[in-house]
């Protein structure tokens, strides 16, 4: 299996463009380098609440002039991610060429607006007694931090590195640097969490195209579910992300792409995957500054919701087939969507043929 | 490809039940009767918009003790058949089994709001001018019975036939018999389509497991999609449900389920799968009145939209294992998932192995 060509929409706030714009624009290009799909996989989450408009998959088919097969995917913040991995099956199952668009706004609204919506992602009973996405990640950070012995400073070193890789990708949203400093003085978000430490309100699109005609890059897909209620759970580690990552045979990728809507997340995926030892994450993002979210992560290339795991996809082909960023080219690439700090996770692993 | 076993949940006002819960029940018999599936295909439109939560396809994981693949389908009210062909497509790749469940409520809200909802369905051009759902069937009603010479009365048939196969069925919602004269004394909807031609408020779950292992019920599945812009299409035709039909061979069903949320569709879905001529659908209904909807159809079976394509499906492996309703007991049987009056359909066809 294989990509066949990908693209990004500059994640931004795009007030004058629907979500259907947004993936007509990112998807355009894709269909053109690699030909009309046997299906469409639309990977939305929020457009729903923010667009009083649910029927996606079918407009774009129309837009596109497709008469094929169409199928709207989501799971939580990871929609891109089962997209992708929806795809694959579908190629697998016998179709040609599968077309993947991933899309959502979150600036349609006030950002209180945004933040109701992001809280659809919990665990009714939890979200009912009134705990937060934000606050989700804020319990989660001061448990890591205390178990694992690390220091809020310490923490903050994943927003300095994810802006510093973001200043050279031109499709990330937050293309300034910040220091320890700056994070640590950023308004308080959820307590120990900053506002540099999570990542903006963001508009994008990104598409990709699957196909199992021989091309560039490779790529298999795994994917897990873990439990949803956070309280069933051990905060500090995301089982999913472990058992996708057995699944795929432990690779060893040059670079990877992982979930980090506040930096904590990002830190724990590292760890859950693998690639860095149990409390190490930091000192691991650090020896590997440009390979880890060369994007700038969700942190800092910013999190259009139901697009963010295609965005990820789409770099990963960025990297193999031209570099990206400060990381420049290299042969192998994951991509780690994760829904709900790892309720359900989907890998993407990409190579170089 | 078979269909191992499924299981519905009477289609009522379950006032008392969340989406999760009534998905809980539905699936349950399921898993027990053809064990832990290796994906789970949740599909669902409407619980999004009712119950400010949006992530589904995890609780249910999570209920369900499951962690493997999950992904949550929707294609507005086709989302079940959406989810049964992905389903299909998810075994085709390689895995053995593989679970279903769709689910949605449209009674914990006034009416007024369920029809609010039920608009997201349409092109976000022409909902903004104002159409609504039954207004854009309403639309297809006048210009059907032009066009083809057929009076009110002639179309009030087919709630009446509906409303007899109900009568039969112990988990149909509307189990009560009416006539024509009902139907066209009942309350204007839209005219010319009245209260007794339309589908009821409904919430209700269904499951069934597919699997590669040989079990009395295959299936086959083929998908299409057409325009969601009713402007830019034939009102008494759907092009998708065409191209499906042809897909899967032109199969001569022994019974079918249509879509029709209000009688017109179901004619016109008929005469676009090719078993009765043009304008000739309700001919066709009085000639094989207990082989069209034999479950009573949306109008009387009722539609829980998101769960609608997976109680067809369900309905079929019923008629074919051990009879539904006044159909008894039949070899072959299709079951047609449509949203938006054809933007997309999706078809299963099963038969007797």
């Amino acid at each position: 299996m294989y990509v066949c060509s990908a693209n990004v929409v500059k994640v931004d706030r795009h007030y004058d463009k629907s979500s259907s714009a947004l993936a007509v624009e990112a998807l355009a290009p894709v269909v053109e380098a690699c030909g009309e799909p046997d299906a469409l996989v639309v990977s939305t989450y929020l457009s729903r609440y923010q667009e009083s408009f649910g029927n996606l998959g079918a407009l774009l088919a129309e837009y596109l002039g497709f008469k094929g097969e169409v199928y709207e995917v989501s799971a939580g913040e990871a929609s891109g991610g089962a997209a992708v991995a929806l795809a694959y099956k579908l190629v697998r199952s016998g179709l040609k060429r599968v077309l993947v668009v991933g899309v959502d706004k979150t600036n349609d609204f006030q950002s209180k607006k945004a933040v109701k919506h992001l809280q659809t992602l919990l665990s009714p009973y939890e979200s009912f007694y009134g705990l937060t996405y934000a606050g989700a990640h804020a319990l989660a950070a001061s448990l890591y931090m205390k178990e694992f012995n690390v220091s809020r400073e310490e923490l903050a070193h994943w927003a300095v590195v994810m802006h510093d890789n973001a200043t050279a990708v031109p499709h990330a949203q937050l293309r300034f640097p910040v220091t320890v400093e700056k994070v640590l003085n950023s308004n308080s978000v959820a307590e120990p969490l900053k506002l540099l430490d999570s990542h903006p309100f963001s508009d994008g699109a990104a598409a990709v195209m699957l196909t199992s005609e021989t091309s560039p890059v490779a790529l298999e897909v795994a994917a897990a579910s873990s439990k949803l209620t956070l309280a069933e759970r051990d905060l500090t580690f995301m089982e999913s992300a472990k058992a996708a990552m057995e699944a795929l045979g432990n690779p060893e990728p040059e670079a990877v792409e992982v979930h980090d809507p506040f930096s904590v997340a990002g830190v724990i995926a590292l760890e859950s995957l693998g690639l860095a030892p149990r409390g190490k994450g930091i000192k691991y993002l650090l020896e590997n500054a440009h390979s880890v979210n060369p994007s700038g992560g969700l942190k800092a290339r910013g999190h259009p919701v139901g697009a963010t795991g295609v965005y990820q996809v789409a770099e990963g082909f960025l990297a193999i087939t031209s570099g990206l960023g400060k990381l420049g080219k290299v042969s192998s690439f994951l991509a780690h969507s994760s829904n709900l700090m790892g309720a359900t996770t989907y890998l993407t692993y990409m190579r170089e043929v």
